[in-house]
Parts: C-alpha cells; sequence; structure tokens
C-alpha cells in the first residue's frame, strides 16, 4: 500500500509516519495531481490519497481511500472519486476554536490585559486600595447558533465554569444536561434576548447567510458579545458594523472575515468596513484553529484509520462509503 | 433577631436586604465594634454579626452568630467569641479564582492580545497567508499544588479542556475522575518535571512559605507557567525573580504580591524586585477574586443562613459550633 499526499498534505508527512504502524510508504504529490492526471499512473488499486481537493475532469486512478486531512468536503467533487474508494475527513478543530470562544468570553469579563496594563510598581498602593472589580463568566447565559461539533466543543468548557447553555439548532440531539435549553431556528427571535453571550458556531447555508442582520442584531441584549468563529456572511457585514459601532451590542470577537486573499500576492482588506478600528471589537486573523496541535492531531487520526484499512477494520468517518 | 453588619460589612446591606426571606432588622456599626464595646448595648442574645474581623479585651455580648463575609479567619479570635455563638464562614471565591487561572492558561498558549494587536487592514492578505500557529490547552499536564476548594474549582475547569490534571496535597480526597495523579508533599521533587503549568494553590503556612526556591523552580519544566493565586511568599522572592530573569521558567502570572500598603496613605512597591518590567511576567493587582458578582454570591449565602437560624435550621459553613 502507497500513500499520496497532494500539495500541502506532503508538508505533514512526517507527522503521518510517526504515527502510522503499517509499514505503507508515503509520497508526496504536486498540488496539480488533485485534478489532473500526471501522476495516475503512480496510484494503484490499493493505495490511499491524501488531499484537501479533488475533482477531475475524466476518470480517477481506483485508489482504496481518499482521505481528506480536514472537516470542509467543498473542494472534493464525489462523482470524480473512483466508485470503489471510500471518502474520509477529520475534525479536531472544534477542539482550538473553542478554546479561542472561551477565551474571548474570559477575557471580556476579566480583562486581563487592561488589569496588566494599568498595574505598575509605583501607583501599587493606590490602585490595591481601588481596584475596580470585574465580571465572572459563572452564571451567565451563552446562546450556540449551531450545536454540531463545535458548538458542543463549546457548550462542555462553558458547563464547567457554570454558564447557562442555550443552543439554536434543527437538528441536534445533545446528550442529557449539555444544554439547558434548546431551540428551533424559527425560535431564534425568543433565543436572542436571553444571552450575555452569542456565539456563531453554524455553517455558513443559505438558511444562515444574513442571519445576524439589523433586525436580528437588535433583539440581542445592549450588554451581549458576539463571537463569531464560523464564517462572515452569517453576519450582514454593514448591519454588524452599525450595531457594533451604535452600541446596539456591546463587541464582538470576530475571528472570521468578509474578502479573503486569493491569488498568492492578491492583496485585500478584510472587510470595506473599518471593523479593526472600533474599541470593541477584539479582531484576529481567521487563527482560532489555527495551532501548532492541530495538525500532528489530524494525522495521527488520518494514520490510525490507514492501519484500520491496512488490517480490514472498519473505518471512522466515513463521509462517503464505496458505491459498489 | 437584628443582624449587625460591622464595618465594610456594612456597605453590603443592600444585597442581604434583597436576598433576606426572614424579617430581621439590618443595621450597620462602625468598624471600631469589632474591637470595642462602645455599641454592645445594641446586640441581644439572639443577635447576629457579620464581620472579617472580631477580637476583645473583655467580655462580647452573647450573641448567636457570628458570619465571617469571607473565607479567612486569621482575623476573628475564636476566644473573645461569646461561648454560645456560631461561628460561620464563606467561600464562593474559588469560582472567580478558577476563572482567572483559565484565562491565564488560555492566554498563554493562544495569546489573543498578540493575535489581535497585529492583525491591520493593510496587512490581513499576508498575515492571513502567514499565520503563525498558536498552541492549545488540550492535553497539556496542569499541576496544583494544594487541591482544596480552590484547586478543585481549577481542576473542573481545567478537565474541560481535555487537560491531564495532576495534584500535590497531603490531606485532599478528590472525587474519582478529578484528578489523574495525587502526590504527596514529599513527592513534590517527582511531580514538577511533569507538568506545563504550575499552579500554587495551597495556603500559606510554615510549611508551604519559600516551597518555591532556586532548588524547586530548577525542577520545573524550561517551557512551564508558574501561576500564583495564593500568597506571595509560597515562592521565595530573589529566586522567583531570578528563574523568570533566566529562563529557568518560561513565564509566570502573578496575582499576589510581596509588599501591601498597610495604612490608607502607605506607598510601597509591590516587590523589592522589578518583576512588573520582565516580559515574560504577567502581573495583576491582587485582583483574580475582585469580582462584582462575588459579594453578592457571598451575600446570597448569609442571608440563606441566616434564615436557617431563625427558622432553626442546621447551618451551613460552620467553623466553630457552640462551646456550650
Amino acid at each position: 500500500m502507497k500513500i499520496f499526499l497532494v500539495g500541502e498534505a506532503a508538508a505533514h508527512a512526517g507527522k503521518l509516519a510517526a504515527r502510522l504502524a503499517c509499514g505503507a510508504d508515503i509520497m508526496p504529490l504536486p498540488r496539480e495531481a488533485a485534478h489532473a492526471a500526471d501522476h495516475d499512473h503512480l496510484i494503484g488499486a490499493g493505495d490511499v490519497v491524501v488531499s484537501l481537493r479533488f475533482r477531475r475532469p475524466g476518470a480517477a486512478p481506483p485508489f482504496r481511500l481518499l482521505h481528506v486531512p480536514g472537516a470542509g468536503l467543498d473542494a472534493i467533487d464525489m462523482g470524480s472519486v473512483p466508485a470503489g474508494a471510500t471518502v474520509c475527513n477529520v475534525y479536531e478543530h472544534e477542539i482550538p476554536i473553542a478554546e479561542y470562544v472561551s477565551l474571548a468570553m474570559l477575557e471580556w469579563q476579566i480583562r486581563l490585559r487592561e488589569l496588566a496594563s494599568r498595574f505598575d510598581a509605583r501607583s501599587w498602593s493606590d490602585l490595591y486600595r481601588n481596584r475596580p472589580p470585574h465580571a465572572e463568566l459563572y452564571g451567565k447565559t451563552l446562546l450556540l447558533i449551531g450545536l454540531g461539533r463545535i458548538g458542543g466543543a463549546i457548550a462542555t468548557r462553558a458547563r464547567a465554569f457554570g454558564m447557562r447553555v442555550l443552543a439554536v439548532d434543527a437538528h441536534a440531539r445533545p446528550p442529557a444536561g449539555l444544554v439547558d435549553g434548546l431551540f428551533a431556528p424559527a425560535q431564534l427571535d425568543a433565543a436572542l434576548p436571553l444571552a450575555g453571550f452569542v456565539v456563531i458556531s453554524c455553517p455558513l447555508t443559505e438558511d444562515t447567510r444574513g442571519l445576524f442582520n439589523a433586525r436580528t442584531l437588535a433583539r440581542m441584549r445592549r450588554d451581549a458579545v458576539l463571537i463569531n468563529i464560523s464564517r462572515a456572511e452569517i453576519a450582514r457585514e454593514e448591519d454588524l458594523y452599525a450595531a457594533l459601532r451604535d452600541g446596539i451590542i456591546a463587541g464582538a470577537f470576530l475571528d472570521v472575515w468578509y474578502r479573503y486573499p486569493k491569488a498568492a500576492d492578491d492583496q485585500v482588506p478584510p472587510s470595506s468596513l473599518p471593523f479593526l478600528d472600533l474599541p470593541n471589537v477584539v479582531a484576529t486573523p481567521h487563527a482560532s484553529a489555527w495551532t501548532v496541535d492541530l495538525p500532528w492531531r489530524r494525522y495521527a487520526f488520518i494514520a490510525a484509520n490507514i492501519d484500520r484499512l491496512a488490517s480490514g477494520q472498519p473505518l471512522a468517518n466515513v463521509v462517503r462509503a464505496p458505491l459498489e
């Protein structure tokens, strides 16, 4: 068995090798191998392809497993995948995203950066006598818009802090005790005024595009904070900017943006509006899941899945079973 | 029944009144009432005194309950308390302290403040293409020096983040699943090298004074972070400064200090050494438990306890039962 790592996946060959128990050869392929047949003669019927992308004009070689080294399948054309192949994906990003959201909520309440910056040795005695108190997460209400894998990881942590956890989700069936209240999407208006923190943790779909707009933002509490770690377009750009500028909501942690560079030398701003100049916005560069640990954990998962394939065990995270 | 709020407790009369169900009168007394007999003629045999301090040269009036509105009993002289009175205290500060420690660990790993400060609209495209990855809490090891109420609250949250939790404690009997390993104080040297985060969450006693010194700090990992939310003197001032300056440990979050102002116009520095100038120290002004929510929660607890007294129910948090 050979394992072909396509494009950026090739950079993680060492991580895969470190965890793989079966003795398969690991081989890099250029990014173009996801779309063109130039390397297909190398790929045999028992082999594995690891690639974020797969889309072919013609027939692909009959490999056994396409392992996507991420969660998103938008760059995979299932029609291009050989009928006999399994397609698997891998998550694990819910962990760093839930850590980022926890940090955002704690920082909003405690303001560690302000506590530390106000503290100097000369004014210590006066500061100690006149310390302004901060706030707690305990007992506050969190509303998750979307209770999938990411929402669930956030909920687990929020519960440990003694928060009341609510969620809006059409399909979720959370385990007992994970949330205190579950709302259908049609009940969003009733849920929004309940929460001090609202986290957008749903995918971008035609139903969620623009879900946060002037009307729904005005349903939030004036002291509420919006945290978006999903896709910017779930909140209407102009409406979110106006709500933050005008104090309709208290603040936001925004990790996702309205414009991304496409080509290698593209220069675009993250938004056409100056979100980064608003004092109540903490803006980060799509970094919430961007950790040193994530690719290690993902390639450990992929290695375990390939070992299962090699020993005939059922695979984990199958998103498409063989068609024949 | 009357309830006397002595000194700074008097500032919380509104909080107590908001939660008290029995119809007792709430009356302020000056700070001196903790130490002098001038107001004793007001205090009757069925009454309650709420005070952080109590120490008398002579006999005190025969009240029923001394409720300390905090955890510490160092300013209570039990010999001065009437023999027939119960003494209760109140905690709740473990919640904000555990939130502070969680924020400290998350901020060290994720560095939200750096992520946000590096992000500007003009360089967004280049930054997005070259985002430096940060770290996760998940899977990292936390060592708690002391597994009392505060250590337990920290452990609960750390477990939700998927950390490995170890503790050094002579007496703790933690519930199943709270910690992954429990060490006796004599095993400190074996425990220290295991952890990426070490939290001082034990009281200052003759056994813990100077527990962190040049020798024990050198047992910690070079990439480890020390968090002190207890008392500064548990870490030797010169040794901790040198360890941080010389990279013996990676960093520290220090909320407690070596020198505090005593009188109202006292001006002292927090340490004789320039801890605040070290780039790997996050210094805060004894603020970890200093929240808006804490006195509300404490006076709600005190109100419930006084209501129990009024209706003849057993009291909570009894630190000394009546002697007769």
